[in-house]
């Protein structure tokens, strides 16, 4: 405050301060090793006011859990304009940042960490591979896809999870690659699924014909025509 | 017995018994609901004599997993002859024999179920997946793999994994038609990341070398030469 005077904060007011600072704890190091005690202090206020909001770290850890997802499902929504490369391209950029600023937290979530067990987090999870999915069939235009192409997109999502994870891992990689990478990899597996569906391979094709020469797609399939000679 | 007569099982011996008979019901039905009396049962023994061997339904359970998990990674090896997609497809096949036969407890294991939060399910796990990337980077003939091809693979196994449980989420698919396109999509990812890495593309361009036209990765690269035209 620039008055300097503590406001008393209303309850939901303060759930939200801690959610926060919870979940700032949670992103940058494994949520196993961050204690009440230390989100207490971060908030500058008692551990036991903390138990009075949350009955237990669990319950904080959730509810930070359920801001991340938010914020992650929110980056996910991208205007239906332009070549659908160059939007999928904008979408992982935005993907990895959100996988940066939470790194270790993400990490400890994905491979089963604290929260393992929890029901509420499993849902959060599948709430946001939800998320995903749909967008991504919205912009495909196809609101009722085929099995091959529901394979072929949630498949996709679940190597996008894998491919952030193992980045976390070291950074050996550079981000940008990645991220490109995996919308080269998107079209890839849509190419494969197109030989046994006729309905994605009309996509695939569609899509292909509006993508510029120079875009993701473009030079993806370019490239993979060197391989065939 | 062929006697008739129920002989007295030695104290390892009874704990296999007890192993093969759980591991039987957690694979057809979610090891959620599978009781501890319904295990005596089947073993045709008391619950308490069941407690004598395992102290609780996890270090069963745990058990049952370490016995699946050894004949997963058992399924991967395949001897270093003929075409690579060919070797794979193999593989691929007895991976869905697997999954097949252990349905409703591999989507529960997979999707954090009974044994979350047990590091000793996690270990496993990722000891099944361990086994699967070392095969394949022996099969490729890169011990020192580079970061890009490590990537690969390792997001592949993922690939595999989110494929067998959208395939066992019903069943729409024909397995055989998952497998061979497993084989394929292992061809395009590597096509993809081919662009970013040298050494990557050189080791594709000897596979597909290798490869017969009619083999499973030959089809996949004429396919993928209809969608540039």
């Amino acid at each position: 405050m620039s008055t300097g005077v503590r406001r008393r904060m209303g309850v939901e007011e303060r759930r939200q301060q801690l959610i926060g600072v919870a979940l700032e704890l949670f992103s940058r190091r494994s949520p196993d090793e961050v204690s009440i005690d230390e989100i207490a202090s971060a908030a500058g206020i008692s551990r036991p006011l903390v138990y009075h909001y949350f009955p237990g770290k669990l319950s904080l850890y959730e509810a930070a859990l359920k801001r991340a997802a938010e914020d992650l499902a929110g980056r996910f929504a991208e205007p239906a304009e332009g070549p659908l490369g160059a939007r999928l391209l904008r979408v992982m950029a935005r993907f990895f940042d959100f996988v940066d600023e939470h790194g270790p937290g993400f990490s400890a979530l994905m491979r089963g960490g604290p929260a393992a067990g929890s029901s509420t987090a499993d849902a959060l999870i599948d709430s946001v591979r939800q998320a995903a999915y749909e967008q991504i069939i919205t912009h495909l235009g196809t609101p009722e896809p085929p099995a091959r192409l529901e394979l072929v997109v949630r498949s996709w999502i679940s190597l996008a999870e894998t491919t952030a994870l193992i980045w976390l891992d070291g950074r050996r990689i550079p981000r940008e690659e990645l991220q490109a990478q995996l919308v080269h990899d998107f079209a890839a597996l849509m190419a494969v699924s197109a030989a046994y569906d006729e309905e994605t391979g009309a996509l695939l094709r569609r899509v292909l014909k509006e993508e510029p020469g120079e875009g993701p797609f473009g030079d993806l399939i370019a490239r993979l025509v060197t391989f065939a000679s």
